[in-house]
C-alpha cells in the first residue's frame, strides 16, 4: 500500500531527516507538519524544486494530521529552535519545558488521527519526551520508540572504530541509559577484531577506555559548540530507525522504550519490526553497569513524574 | 581510483551536498573545506557520527586544499551567510562583493593544488561567480561550470507538472541566461505528454504561461521569505551535475558555461561528461527568446567585467 | 502500510526483476511464485542466502496466491523456458499457446485472491498476454499494464543516443504498436539535442533512421542469439514501471494498455500512478505512423480474438 | 578517477553481478570479459537496452584486458558452465581442471595488463583457484582475495537469524576455512541478541547447532539441486566485498587470504581496504576449531599444491 512517513517539526532535524527519505526515495508519501507555516511551506516548497533533478518521487503532503491515519511511521522531531542554545550543552532538559507541552499536544492529535503505525520521538529529553507521546498518543508501548542511544552508541562505534583503524559497522555493542548525561558505554558489550574491547584494552596501551568514554560523552558538545545544534548524527540513527520499521527487518538496535523493570522510558537494545518493538533484549552486565543503568532510569523516571504530572 | 569530490563552503547549501553524498554513498573521499574550522569540524563530526547508521563509507578529509590534487570534482558553495538576508529577495547581486573575493582567493588555491577536474560553481550571482573561477583556477572553461538555471529549469517543470498532473521528469524544456532575475522560461522548448506546451496553451485556458512564469519566477523567493536560505532544490540540482559527472553519463542538462558568442557565462543546455562540458546545444529560440537571452547575456558581461577589473 | 509486489513466473526475467528489487530494497515483501517448486524454492534459498550481505531487508514469501490480496504490484513474467528457444528469434507468438492458458489460469487465481493493485505483464506476445489478463483477472482496464514498447523505446533511445554521443535517458520519444514485429519508432516524436530527429537526420547523413530502424528491430535478436533469451532489458524497463507505480510518479511512459479506438491492447505513453494509467496521451502522428499503429493494432486484435474465443 | 570494475568470466554469478553493479549505479566504468564472444557481446547488449530505464550511467567496456591497467577491482566469476552440473553438488573440485588453466591463462593477461588493484576471485575451488590467481597475476598476496566463506557465513547468519527471528545482519561470527567441504562454523564466534550463541543452545532446545551445521553446510546444495548452480547468494557477497574496497571502508569480513601459518589461502576474517587486505584478524578459536581449520588448510594446500606444479 505504499510507505507512508510523517515528520513532525522541521527544524535542523526534521528537515535532514525529510532530505533524506526524499532524495533517497525510501518513502512513497511524507507529511510534513510545523506549526511554523511560513517556514513549512517554504521547506516543502525547496523539496518540491528538487524533484525534477532527482531519481525518484516522493508525494508531500503538509500539515495534515489527518493523513496521519495511514502512516507507517511518524518521527517526532519537535523542538524550540530558540532555545536550542549554548546552554543545552550541558543538559538536554533545558528544552523539557517547551517539549513536554508540545508532546502532549501533538500526542493528543496523533491520537485523534487514528493512527496506528509506530512513532519515533527524537526530541530531548529523549527518554521523557518518548514516554510522554505515548501517554498522550495511547498507543501500546511497544509502538512509541525514542532513538535513544542509538546515537550514543554510533558516536561510541566511531571512537572505537577510529582507534582501532575498522569500519564503525564493524564494532559491535551499546550504549545504555538515558539518552543525556547518565548515559554510559557497557563496555563489557563492546566487541571489536573479534575480541572483547576490554580484553584488547589490557593487551594494548593506545585503547584507553576512559579517554574513549570521554570521547563519546564529548561528541555532541563538540558538534553543538561549532554548529549550535546537531543534526546528520541523529538524522541517520532515525533514517535507520525508519528503514528497520517499514522493511519489517528484526535488526537489532539500542533505543529508548520502557521497561517494566524500571517503570520508565530509558535504552537498552531489541529487535525491531513493523510494529515497533518486537522483542526486547536482555544484557548479561557487570554489576557496575547494571548500577549505573538503574541511577540512569531512577533520574529519568522522576523526570517523567513531574512532567507527567504537571500535564495530566 | 575511487570517487573523490570536494565541497568548499560549508553553509546551508554545502551542508546538503555534502549530507546527500555521504548518506548515499554517492562518493568515496568527501573533502570538505571553510575557513570558519569550527563550524568545518562540527559538521565533519556530525558527519562521522552519522557513519555507523549508514549502508556506505565515505573518508572524509577538512581543510586539506591539497587534497584537491586528484579530485574529479569541486563544488563551490562559498557564501556569507549573514548576508543571505532578507535583501538577497531582490537580488543575487548583494553577495557579490563578498563572493568575488573569495572566488579569487578559493580559484588560486584551487590552481596552486594541480586541481583538474570540474569545477561546479553554486554561489551567487551564479554566472559572474562561475567565471571568476574560470579566470583565477587557470582550468579550461569546459571544466569550470555554473548551476545556472539548472534549479530554474526544475522549478519550471515543477510548475508545469502540476499544472498537467505529470512528473516534472516527464517534462522538457530550459530556463535560460543569467541565474537571476533576467532568468526566463524558454516556452518554445518546453514540452509536455508529447506536444509544446505552448500548443497546449492555446487549448486549454488553464495553462497559463504567463502565471507559470509568475510561479517560476517567484519560487526562490518563496522559500526565502519562509525559512531565509534556499538549500534542498539547490542541492538537488548539485547532486545531479556531480553524478553526471562522476559517470560520465553524457546527460543533457542546463548550466551555466562560457559562451563565445555572447563572450560570458550564461546558461544553456550542453553535454555534461567527465571532462565538463562535451557538447554545447544550440538552440531554435524565437526572435522574443534570442532577445531576452542578449539582454541577459550583456547583464551579466557588465557585472563581469567590472568585478574582474576590481579583482586584477 | 510498506510495499509489496509480486513476481510470478521465475524464469530469467523474473529472476532478474527479483534480483534487483531484493538487491536495491525496492519493496518490503516480495511474493514468488511459480509452479516448479523445486527451482523456486532454490531460488528464494538463493536469495536468503544473500540477505546478510545486502543494505536493506525484503521479507520473501513462497506460493501464496492469498498473498496478494493486499499487494500494490504483480509482475506477470510467465514463460516456459524450454519454448524460449531460438524459433522465438523470428516470432514471439511461438509461446503463445503456452502463455495463453497460463494467463487464463493464473488470472482466474488473481481474481480470487482479491487483489486490486496493478497488474503489470511482460509474457510473450505481450499485447495478447497483458489482454488476457485483464479479461480474467476481472481487474479494470487501466490497472493492468503490459510492459509493451516500453523496452523497444529504450532500445531506440540507445541506438539514437549512440548516434548523437548523448545519454540514452537524454533522448525522448516511443516505439508504438505491438512489442512484436509490427512495433516501430515514431520518428515524428524522437527529440534530442532540443531537436527532432527527423530534422537532425536531414542535416547530418550520419543520422540514418532507416539504420536506426534496423539496430531497434534487431535489438532483441542480437541478444537472444547470444545467449538464447533477454533479460536485464526487459527487467529494467519492467522495475522503471514497477517503481513508478509504487511511488504514484505520474511519470510518462509507453507501455500496452487498451485503446478504445482500436479495441485491443496495444503501446502508446499514458500517465503512470498508483491506480496503474491514469492519463492516456494523445499524439499528433503524421498518416504514416497513424496507418502502421492501426496496422499493428489489427494484428494484435485478431490474434487475442482467436485466443480468447480458445480459452472462453 | 572514477569507480572501474571489471568482471570476467560472464556465466551466471558474472552477469547477476554485473547486473547489480549497473543497476545501482556502484561502479562508473565496467569492463566485461569472457572468451565467448557472441555472448559477452549478448550480455552487453543487454544491458546497454537496460539504461534507458535506469537512474544512473555506466560504461560498459568489452573484452578489453587493457582496459584492466586502471581498474580498482577485477572480479574473476571464471567458469565452465557445462561443468557445472549436479556432479558438483558434491565436490567443487570438479571444476579444477577447467579452472586452473583458466586461472593461468587470464592471471597472466592480468599481469600483462599492469593492472594493480585488488583482484576478487569467485571461481571454485575457490581457495586453490585465488591461490593461482596470486601465483600468475604477480600481485601482491594482499590485494589478491577469493570470496571464500564470506558465503558460508551469510547461510550461517540466515540459519541462525531464521531460527532466533532477528536479521542475519544482527548476527555475528564466521565460517572458516576452505570454501567447500571442510568450512565449518566457529561457533565460538558467533553472537546473537548479544549472547554467545553456544549459551544460548545451552539455555534452549530449539537452537540445536547440528542442526544448523546441517542448514549451512547444504545451503548451497539445496540451490543446487533446484536450479543447477548458485548465483545470487555469492553475487551478493562478491557485491559486498567490491564496495568495501572501492569505498575503503574498513568492514571486517571473512574471505580467503593467504594464511602465513598455514602456507596457503583459507578463509578467516580480515579487515578490507581499497589496497585489499589491510589487517588480519586473529581468532580465539577453540582447539577443536583449531584443528578443523588446520586440516581444511592442508586439504587446500595439497590441492594447491598439485595444481601449480601442473601449471608451472
Amino acid at each position: 500500500m505504499t510507505r507512508k512517513v510523517a515528520v513532525i517539526g522541521l527544524g535542523h532535524v526534521g528537515t535532514a531527516i525529510s532530505n533524506y527519505l526524499i532524495f533517497s526515495g525510501a518513502t512513497d508519501e511524507l507529511v510534513l507538519i510545523d506549526k511554523n507555516e511560513l517556514k513549512l511551506n517554504a521547506e516543502a516548497t525547496d523539496f518540491a524544486d528538487a524533484a525534477a533533478n532527482l531519481t525518484s518521487h516522493t508525494k508531500i503532503i503538509v500539515n495534515d494530521y489527518a493523513a496521519l491515519a495511514d502512516a507507517d511511521v511518524i518521527v517526532s522531531a519537535l523542538g524550540n529552535i530558540s532555545q536550542q542554545n549554548d546552554d543545552a550543552k550541558h543538559d538536554r532538559f533545558v528544552e523539557l519545558a517547551f517539549n513536554q507541552a508540545a508532546a502532549k499536544e501533538v500526542g493528543t492529535k496523533i491520537k485523534e488521527s487514528g493512527f496506528n503505525g509506530v512513532l519515533v520521538s527524537i526530541s530531548n529529553p529523549c527518554d521523557v519526551i518518548a514516554a510522554l507521546f505515548q501517554k498522550f498518543s495511547g498507543l501500546p508501548e511497544d509502538q512509541v520508540i525514542g532513538t535513544g542511544t542509538l546515537l550514543d552508541s554510533a558516536r561510541m562505534k566511531k571512537a572505537v572504530g577510529q582507534t582501532l583503524k575498522v569500519d564503525p559497522r564493524s564494532v559491535s555493542g551499546y550504549n545504555l541509559g538515558e539518552h543525556g548525561n547518565s548515559q554510559f558505554t557497557a563496555w563489557s558489550t563492546v566487541r571489536v577484531l573479534d575480541q572483547p574491547i576490554t580484553k584488547l584494552a589490557e593487551e594494548d596501551e593506545d585503547i584507553d577506555l576512559a579517554a574513549l568514554n570521554e570521547t563519546v560523552r564529548a561528541g555532541g558538545y563538540t558538534v553543538f559548540h561549532g554548529k549550535h545544534y546537531t543534526n546528520y548524527g541523529i538524522a541517520s540513527a532515525a533514517v535507520h530507525l525508519v528503514n528497520a520499521i517499514l522493511s519489517d527487518s528484526h535488526e537489532e538496535l539500542p533505543v529508548s522504550y520502557f521497561h517494566e523493570k524500571y517503570g520508565t522510558y530509558i535504552s537498552s537494545p531489541v529487535v525491531i519490526s513493523k510494529k515497533g518493538i518486537a522483542k526486547k533484549v536482555p544484557l548479561d552486565l557487570t554489576p557496575e553497569e547494571q548500577a549505573k543503568l538503574q541511577k540512569s532510569a531512577e533520574y529519568v523516571k522522576n523526570r517523567f513524574d513531574t512532567a507527567y504530572a504537571e500535564l495530566k
